[in-house]
């Protein structure tokens, strides 16, 4: 018991120690700039967690916080809940650093926690950001348009990883332009109520691109989505979703808070 | 012990204020409208449900109750007993409201009860009903066709997830017209015993519909289907089905009494 | 222990009554006419079982014979061994009855037991026996070939589900019917052999057709099937088993007799 | 205790009986005749073996002794590790046997001892063998090659489970004469290291074939199925392994030895 | 208790033989000739693991170190950590020798330590080295580039899987090596920050290849595969990953540190 005690303790000492040499990594600017690699992971909570008795799930609670704090300095963490809307997941972890790894020791120290122990790993997408690629080349009054600010304090999210084809990717850089320019066009009317980031995936995960949505109107998504089917470019779409994550925006304490009842 | 009554209290304290503040939702109104958002949650219950006793099983079977009860002013649910007809599921809940965030509240309640975290989520399919496409421009015959009532107490239902290939959606808003009214013309013969309620999921789901079937007479259901199958409209069909869900219509009461046995 | 012995008490009180309200189902009758519904249920029997001890698993086991008994006058159950020749279940039941509801309650009851508890449902199809399609066009000669009696007490059973292409089902009644008679044409040679029955599955599954035979010569069905595989009709067929359940026709007793040791 | 001995009893003397009766079945006649019944039998030990004491597994390999004993008059059995090798299984029986029921009843006795409780069984391949089909009609130069003498007590076995599409099916017996001509002669440079046996197994399972070899040198068997991959005959392998199960022949003893450390 | 302390000291003793009998097995040596046989295998640990006290798991952690000594003769194995980023794996092995049953019966050791028991064996990929295959025959100044030393002490890992499609093989060796020159060309820019490394599969495993990356920039990373999508012999991967496996190096007392936790 002893121990464990001495152990909190240098726990306690080691985020200090964080908090002091490093400040927290800015959220704002990794959401931002190119070369910020992403890790999206997927868990559901296993049996094992529901026999744990109350007390040891609210220490197992203070635990995850005291992980998520311990790398506050290096990775930037959103937390989405997905149960009641999809059977692959009951919330994922959105992940942001400046290097993979510290993407994989946040996660491995999650893990690593008694909660964390109870959880199943269902699905796991890497991306990492990059500079727009067909963007600078469209006609100015669709480079306008993308100008419109997106929505902000959205409650939901989706994530959709993609994958496209041999053909896709043996296309001249033309062609694949002029088709994204399309597959643009197709989405300037949801701008202002759907905001959208865009990962790329080939080599770090089985995907190419991952896309990540935040929006208030469902309805508005599902007319976006249907307009992006009816685009050249879907013909190229091996994969879209499977899965597709629909989930709610939830602060890290509500998530633990459902999971533990 | 004590607090396990206070916070019972506390649960009837909420539920009473619910029934006060907000009416029951109409759940006639939510059936019809466009813009209702529905989830379809199977569930398949786990070996430790089957190991707790039969005191244990009454007051976790009162627990989801009142969970139902809780939810009434903003979500509809129907309950549906797969269990014998498909290994895919046991039961499915067919929740219906104004808002998903809704639908989610409900079930991670309902999944968050000792009966719930007992289950396995084994599929969950998310859609939005809409205003009709296509019946709209149909001729006037076809049209009078599908004013026929559908039948009303009828025991079984089914539910055909559905995913349409790129060409559909590349095809013109005409072509697709031709090809759906001679889907509806293949379903006149059975509008007298086959209800049938269609919702839309594209980048809710992986999925591009959802069509949800309710009959007296199976024999019918599957000459339909076969009808439907030998419809141009067949041929973009990516997924039909996979899995087709099987089941019969049964009160919740009815569906907890066979889980509990 | 009081509250046991009246509901046994009980059960015997009903199956009492079952058998004098309604005679059993003639099998028989069922086994021919068209409009009859199949379940087939496969099943394999868990971890828990094994850790049971003998007297419970004896008490199970009558059990699951009451069931039998109390569904007598409305279902048709047919048992098959499995385990040893498919790694997809350890039996399987047929269920045949004039109301699928009829397959369902037998079969919720089955897998509410003690047995049916340890029990994990892994394959579930159902289909509807119909009037025969394309035979009473076939040529003479052909329809007398087809009045062939097919053996009787034969060993082995084989299931194969199958799943015809969009192709399949757009084609002319006509030229379904030509493909039909070069497919029926190759199974002649076997009729002797061979017993066959067809059920139709659209809608009811995510199958159009179950198809199911009795023999005691395999390497008689290994020759059918090749021939099968090499009539035109075979391009259509997208799914054709997966899986193939194969096993021997045992009765009740011995199922269970092999499940308890 | 003593229901156990007299049990034991018992069984040693239906053992006794047993190979007085019947001598034991004819293994190298069996793995040269047609009409002879295989199935591969695949398993992985499950969690709850390592969690029985020392005593409990050594009377558990004894009771497989046992049954394998009991039915060496009938079946044939071969056993191979794959643990190690592949995720897909811990180990494999090739069981062959002049009726596949007594392959399955074999099986059903060696799942059933506490051992045999222990395993998932993850994979069955069932065939049968035949005479050779397109080997007759080669040119005289080849089929004498085909007499090159295989090799004897190799180390390395490898089963590759075989789907053929329509279109193979369908072509003309001198068609797919042409193409086994092609691709037994790319065998020819390997008869010398590499032994090969085919089973049929349309219909007694989801696949076309099994293809079982034995080597020393699996640089060469490499070397020989990239050939084979060069044959025009590979563009109608709708499955090539799927699992394909690489392990090395031990004998029962050393495999039980291995699964209960 | 002194049973184990003779084992301990029997098994230190053949260590101790082993070390003398035959020295290390030359790791760079194995890692540069043709003709090695590899075998990757990767684990996720299993609950049971977690339910294990302090001392058992670092008793356990023990029995590992020493299995990877005794078999240090014979076998060279690399340890990567995956956790984080896939849900694929935790951790895979990459072990190298010069007889695949060398690989077996180091990986069946490794399996039946008290750590090995808590572990899913998620997948296993086989392979062996192979003199260059097209390189010989490519242009001098391409040949050059090749000779850029790959960079060292990298922390990534990426390993994927390929199967070519029948075409692939069925197309004349100028062909293919046309394409493979082209995509050769694709890694030039490359050949500085990342190393790899290529294994044949075809009958080994249920792949044709399985390429394995080293480096410390995985936009680098990001950036070659999308090169690799753009060349004409990407239209002939049938199975490009799923999975694809990314992990970082760690040696093996950190990745049983992290799995200890």
């Amino acid at each position: 018991m002893q121990g464990r005690i001495i152990l909190v303790l240098i726990s306690i000492a080691i985020i200090a120690f964080a908090r002091v040499a490093g400040a927290e990594v800015d959220r704002e600017k990794l959401l931002k700039e190119p070369g910020v690699y992403a890790t999206f992971a997927a868990f559901k909570v296993g049996d094992q967690w529901s026999h744990m008795d109350k007390q040891a799930k609210a220490g197992a609670v203070e635990e995850v916080k005291r992980v998520f704090q311990m790398h506050v300095d290096k990775v930037s963490v959103d937390t989405h809940l997905v149960r009641g809307l999809s059977e692959k997941a009951d919330f994922f972890l959105r992940v942001h650093s400046k290097e993979m790894i510290d993407n994989q020791n946040f996660l491995v120290d999650f893990m690593g926690t008694s909660f964390g122990k109870a959880l199943k790993n269902t699905d796991t997408f890497n991306g990492i950001t990059k500079a727009l690629n067909y963007v600078p080349k469209f006609p100015e009054d669709l480079k306008a348009e993308l100008k419109t600010p997106p929505p902000q304090g959205s409650p939901y999210v989706v994530v959709v990883p993609i994958r496209k084809d041999a053909e896709w990717w043996l296309m001249s850089q033309d062609a694949r332009m002029a088709m994204m320019q399309e597959h643009t066009g197709a989405t300037v009317l949801y701008l202002k109520t759907i905001k959208r980031k865009l990962y790329h995936s080939s080599g770090l995960d089985d995907l190419d691109f991952i896309t990540y949505f935040e929006t208030a109107k469902l309805d508005d998504f599902n007319n976006l989505v249907t307009a992006l089917l009816q685009v050249r470019e879907n013909r190229h779409n091996k994969r879209f979703g499977e899965p597709i994550l629909l989930g709610t925006i939830r602060p890290l304490d509500e998530i633990l808070d459902i999971m533990s009842r």
